[in-house]
């Protein structure tokens, strides 16, 4: 029997706020370039007060995949945790008008953390340095999981930037029961090098015993199995996981699956904005997959639909996805 | 002696949430093409509710203006009523990074109307209609202004926008009567056809009395003298006013001084969302008035502003202005 959905999300509810700076303001505040570093709410304050004219648009790394595939036609849901709260309200708007079902209990109004952010920096190269504060969104538990969004779908999606906390941990550990009961697959983003040196160890665990689909970039996948080399590291992946979408940037994806290796170019773009790339490039392959096209066709669906996102400030997209994939010739 | 303001604005604190739409959308939604329409909480709620995902970015008619002029290098202070909660501190947030003072106390978070917002529909022929929710912006009175600004500024900037309620009123002619007693001057923009039906007769007083310099389009200057042309209304205004600039779409900009009439054309550009165009006229013409350009120069810096405007979503500048005007060999 068909599925409700075919891909349900676990991960953070964030509101991008994207300025523009250049490399000197990186260094003056002590930002790393490229890379997301959780930030308190002190340093969210500091850093604002500093940072320039600011928009502000939805964001979160597995809610703009979900966006993705919700813009591409696929039957999504979501969770993530906001607070009743302007940002709040924006964001589950703005997922929910893309066609995602999303119906986590905000936190009340009066909750002492508010909805989460994310202070994105874009520099003259179109590289982003993210800045998060979490706020509410780390609360997510295993309390919050909507059990009969998770036992009626094909695939559940999990963003490794979730995995901070015990409850976090445990609402990835009830998500994953509740999908692989009723047989549904299970795909997880590694999402950053420095989310995948604080779990290492479980996120071994979950690639090993529960996952399905492995995201990651190259930097991620040697960070995971602590490899010089990328081909040695995928060599190690092979054994442990069905699949690997490893995306890497200009050289495009690489995607291994029972022994093969296809590797899928990166569409050509002028980069304006790097933030959401790898997001939407997990769209793009899982729209695919869901759609039952093969490898290389999702590994195209994902450069294209990464090609997109990095062409214009913000990570959702900007364009209508389904024209773009017309226009491609890949629907 | 130099006053430490070149331009001191009066207006509304309004964050903007853009989203796509088609034709029939705002035909279904019962929404007026191209211009602004005031909406109260229950309208904003529903049309938001049926609006696409969207981006925030700070706006109100005034402020962009003023923004414009900071990011020229201008000397700027804004006053516009937000309240203490997350949109107004974006707003507050984003006209203060790109220059200006801005000190108008906010209302506490506890108060009933929320910060102001515009919910704005763009179409595919780059055209956007405004839905207006005032929110605590349209309680300004005149003792929220700030006096020693009032009275340290070569010119005071006023949006036709804010002139609604008796208490906005009240802070119209304060401030007007603050800068007068200095020897600053003033500008009016008459902002919208419909804002000048509400209030021609005030209109009329006001610019006859008061205004040293009038900026509108072609519409809002023939519902001001109620003439069939805009020859016809120009004639008046001339014999009511010092310096009249009317925007009149790809047509550029007519500037009448002195029984002199000036035409600036258009700077070609792709309309991506015309939000914003008169606003950042306006800031390209006032930048060029107050250091001393020829009039000529100033319509020119308005339709290059305005051009930029329009080549993207949102009303703010998204690229430098003193480069662009750099570029077009203006600075």
């Amino acid at each position: 029997m068909t599925k409700k959905y075919q891909i349900v999300g676990v991960g953070n509810a964030l509101v991008d706020v994207l300025a523009h700076c250049d490399d000197s303001f990186l260094a003056e505040a002590g930002i790393d370039k490229g890379v997301m570093q959780l930030i308190d709410t002190d340093r969210a304050a500091e850093l604002y007060g500093k940072m320039a004219a600011a928009q502000e648009v939805s964001g979160g790394s597995g809610a703009n995949t979900i966006a993705g595939i919700a813009a591409l036609g696929g039957r999504t849901g979501f969770m993530a945790k906001v607070r009743d709260d302007q940002l709040g309200n924006i964001f589950a708007h703005d997922i929910q008008a893309q066609g995602t079902d999303f119906a986590t209990k905000q936190a009340p109004s009066d909750h002492p953390n508010e909805t989460g952010r994310c202070l994105i920096l874009v520099t003259p190269d179109g590289e982003r340095s993210m800045n998060t504060y979490l706020g509410v969104s780390c609360e997510l538990s295993a309390d919050d999981l909507d059990m009969d969004m998770l036992a009626d779908t094909d695939w559940v999606y999990l963003e490794g930037y979730l995995f901070d906390s015990p409850a976090n941990q445990a609402a990835f550990v009830s998500a994953i029961e509740a999908a692989k009961a009723v047989g549904g697959k299970v795909a997880l983003t590694l999402s950053d090098p420095f989310c995948v040196e604080r779990h290492r160890d479980a996120f071994r665990v979950l690639v090993r015993e529960y996952v399905d689909l492995l995201f990651c970039n190259e930097h991620e996948m040697q960070a995971l199995y602590q490899t010089e080399t990328l081909d040695a590291a995928m060599e190690i992946a092979a054994t442990e996981v069905e699949t690997v979408a490893c995306t890497a940037s200009a050289k495009g994806a690489y995607i291994l699956n029972g022994g093969q290796k296809i590797h899928a170019p990166a569409t050509a773009t002028k980069v304006v904005d790097a933030t959401g790339a790898g997001d939407l490039f997990a769209a793009g392959f899982l729209f695919g997959l869901t759609n039952g096209r093969d490898l290389m066709a999702c590994g195209t669906m994902g450069c294209v639909a990464a090609a997109e996102a990095i062409s214009h400030m913000g990570a959702r997209p900007a364009m209508d996805l389904k024209e773009l994939f017309g226009d491609n010739k890949l629907m």
